[in-house]
């Protein structure tokens, strides 16, 4: 594995968190969907209220990878755990282990908190990345689909 | 529509959320996953650092349905929004909007935070929630699968 150090960033990296997060989005095919600038991320990671938490990973003296997370909650369990919303390294930085590097930074995140579980999607077309996720032990959540409410209809229900 | 309230939740109600987390959970065929126990759910909800937030609807005198809602990220919205985690209303007080209620009072939560989305998860077996839920103007993300590391396997991978 080559040379690389995973840090917090913090709000002085806003411009290179926006810019892998849409390498993650063009790589996802989802680029259309980006819609966060440098102001929103500040405001949402730094600001009084941290909505989640982010990781940078630095190699070749810049960042390459980066990862977010935020808690969530089991009502079985009665605690919280940590959902991973992104993960991503450069595709040209890619089979050095960056990336399992930086999901076991979050994993020893969740074990540090005492977290019963750690969860995150992926996108079914993604074969790499599940068969990572599988060798890393783990399990697909088969039998459950996602929800989302947004924009006009999340207005339409949700407003007064 | 039957007369209702909902309300949040407070420390006093550990017993209650327990009882109908409970009656989710025998539902969802999944009753031998509950560990959580009252000093659990005091604790995660209304101790220090509340990991999530939790809404009663009380009809007939007495509580007969819940939400437990908490804040989730979006990194290409650069924004919160909130992450429906459980809805139930118990089986004999269905047919009267209740479950309607709790999650337009969780959406109007999400609208009153400026929340970009709500998102929730669905067993797929559970065709009655989701043409509900349809019916409600939320989508399914057909295309991703949710994939957790959890007990032994979490150990392992993020242990020190």
């Amino acid at each position: 594995m080559a040379a690389y150090r995973i840090r917090p960033a913090d709000a002085a990296d806003c411009a290179e968190l926006l810019r892998l997060i849409r390498g993650l989005a063009e790589y996802e095919k989802l680029l259309d969907q980006v819609s966060a600038d440098e102001a929103a991320l500040r405001d949402s990671l730094f600001g009084a209220r941290p909505a989640a938490q982010a990781l940078l990973l630095e190699a070749d003296g810049r960042c390459v990878g980066f990862a977010v997370y935020f808690r969530n909650y089991s009502t079985f369990r009665g605690r919280h755990g940590l959902y991973l919303e992104d993960l991503f390294v450069e595709p040209e930085h890619r089979g050095r282990g960056y990336g399992l590097a930086l999901l076991r930074a979050v994993a020893a995140q969740a074990v540090a908190e005492g977290c019963a579980r750690m969860e995150w999607s992926v996108l079914d077309w993604n074969a790499p990345s599940i068969a990572f996720y599988q060798r890393c032990g783990a399990k697909a959540l088969d039998d459950w689909t996602i929800f989302r409410l947004d924009g006009e209809a999340l207005q339409a229900f949700g407003g007064s």
